[in-house]
């Protein structure tokens, strides 16, 4: 079996770390497998990067940010395979520009185009454990480039799916997914399988253990994941295309802090005045989360939505510089707000997810001042200091627990 | 003009040093000059790589160590070119494999083979200041590999030589290369120019400023190199094929405390027997300074030798233990002496440099144990003590101070 394992800067954070991951992999090799391994870098080591190119310029272009950061991963791996070394089994180093990965020239951001897989199946054909920096890629005249938020998890689902490896493990500090946050909800448990489209819904609410763009090339690409402890030995959760083993509706409840309600009162009604509202922010990169527009009367109506938190001076600046005063009578900011959310894939099939919703935060005495809903994902407004509640609330109606 | 710049770890170690390197390499670039830089590991960055390694394994393998390494320039060019965007001069850096610099395979000692020069000077073209990490080269397999000690001035030269460069200035916290050691020979004077042959000889005594495998790079291509201070602005010294300006016969005066002698005596006067010796000592890599073999008598001889002072029990041990016991009467050690070393390329046409050398030290009454001579050179086996001495008598002799 070939088997892509990935770590997480924690996981290799100090030598005892290393030295546990190290282990963990020569176990596998040792069954006779063939492992790879794809590690970010180590503990904060990004960010005394960060500290240190901003001490020179405030303003670093991006190529030589990723320059700098890409020394990060290629510290691990070389410590690893020199970890690897010290227990007794073969390992070689690789960084992108050596197995090789070519992505995009976007900076910062770059996505992977193509991995050649030459180099690592010949050191594999050596019985060598392959170690691979996370992260990073190179572009078509051989600068670095980095993949942005959540790189090293889409690096080993990339090479997961280039190498048609059986298995893609990403180890991270929690067991798995959870149908939710066992520090809000007690109740949580802990998920044998998701699907995809679940997963990226999760992922979008900020309560996915995986980022979007890693869950998306897994999909495209039918790479299932394996969601596990790098500290136990639990099975983790499995992401997939269609769960067999489930037979709940729903898979997870998601509650979100971070989110502020602006509403831009009697906007006078004519056709294009949303266009034009929505158009101004979008030009400004504030992205707009849910978006409610009441029904109008006297040839007026309220427009509301939401923003992160940090956004919203911005958002309301923007719309006050930008939007003609003479369409509109006020703006309301309520920042003391969340979102909490249910997601399954088995909406799609059973109507009434939302009305169950509903009735549940109606029995807790909770007010829903907006809703929000995709195939897979109902999303409701609710006071910040309601959200807990909210979310055990929901996690109950659809019996989460069991 | 096209100039090749290279600036070590202690330049390089801070930011306030990384700005003052910047400064002076834009000052070149805004007269119109085409400026590439050379750049070794921040400071302490490589001992601190080292450590981090030996903690993980005491006996890391050099493919990985070479993988580790690497990251230290890596992160001096990257900052460099921030620190060279935020006073506004546009400059980009490049890593091994981006140039590309290919090297032998032989990790932590590998030669440079051949530069690619497209890259850079496309970057010239567009009139960017190009940062190249020194010390480091790729093999045919795209590994890392290191160019062992005097790693970036190599580095420099060899790029230098790549570009066709009209100068190779080698910045060093000195201002360029003395008649000798200032610290032990008050009298001592910045020489204006050396030829490489001095220069090599000055360099395999350990005085040279530049590693010989550098100054041997700079022969082989007719790189003429400036060695000068990165702290000021003074002119340095040339180092080249002939020097022009000079009429004296000797460069220079060298001192190296770091010498013991080992002395077997009584030695069986058979054909063959200082061979057996110095092949002994060559399988154990034990590298052997002045031999010195006295004239026998009844049927036997001494010979006496010297090496690097940390080798002597080891070289002692080896003798004991592989040169047959019944072919030498006793084996006689001496730490406390040092070796005088006078060198000049006049000597070639100037004889009587050995005398005068000799009468010098009889005259401040010192005593000459060995003696060993180059076609450049003349080296004498003194007193521990009696180097400095020695040395300032020397200086005097040739009147270097002028």
């Amino acid at each position: 079996m070939l088997i892509v394992k990935k770590f997480g800067g924690t996981s290799v954070g100090n030598k005892e770390r290393i030295f546990n991951v190290a282990r963990r992999c020569i176990e596998d090799y040792k069954k006779g497998h063939d492992i790879v391994v794809v590690l970010s870098a180590m503990g904060k080591m990004t960010d005394e990067l960060i500290a240190e190119a901003r001490a020179i310029n405030p303003n670093p272009s991006k190529r030589e940010m990723d320059m700098l950061y890409t020394i990060g991963e290629q510290k691990s791996v070389a410590l690893m395979a020199m970890a690897m070394d010290a227990l007794g089994a073969p390992a070689v180093s690789l960084n992108a520009f050596q197995v090789a990965m070519h992505s995009t020239n976007k900076y910062g951001n770059a996505r992977l185009k193509r991995i050649d897989t030459e180099r690592i199946n010949h050191e594999l054909d050596q019985r060598k454990i392959v170690l691979v920096t996370g992260f990073q890629g190179i572009d078509q005249y051989n600068n670095y480039t980095t993949l942005g938020r959540g790189g090293s998890d889409t690096t080993a689902v990339a090479l997961a799916a280039a190498l048609r490896a059986d298995a893609c493990e990403i180890y991270t500090d929690v067991e798995g997914v959870y149908t939710a946050d066992p520090r809000k909800v007690p109740d949580a448990r802990k998920l044998e399988e998701i699907t995809y489209n679940e997963m990226l819904e999760l992922a979008t609410l900020g309560a996915g253990v995986l980022h979007n763009r890693c869950v998306e090339l897994a999909k495209k690409n039918g790479v299932q994941i394996v969601v596990r402890s790098s500290l136990n030995e639990a099975p983790g959760t499995v992401v997939k295309s269609f769960t067999a083993t489930r037979d709940q509706v729903v898979c997870g409840v998601a509650g979100d802090k971070d989110a502020a309600r602006i509403a831009v009162m009697g906007v006078k009604n004519e056709p294009g005045t949303a266009f034009k509202l929505f158009n101004i922010l979008a030009r400004h990169n504030i992205n707009v989360d849910i978006i409610l527009q009441s029904i109008g009367h006297d040839g007026k109506k309220d427009i509301s939505f939401t923003v992160r938190e940090d956004l919203v001076e911005e958002a309301v600046e923007c719309i006050r510089k930008n939007f003609n005063s003479k369409k509109y009578d006020s703006i309301d900011v309520e920042k003391k707000i969340a979102m909490v959310s249910v997601v399954g894939a088995g909406m799609l099939d059973h109507p009434g997810v939302a009305r169950k919703m509903f009735a549940a935060l109606a029995q807790a005495n909770i007010n829903i001042r907006m809703i929000s809903t995709s195939e897979i994902r109902v999303t409701v407004l609710v006071a910040e200091d309601e959200m807990v509640e909210a979310m055990n609330a929901a996690h109950k109606a659809f019996a989460l627990e069991q």
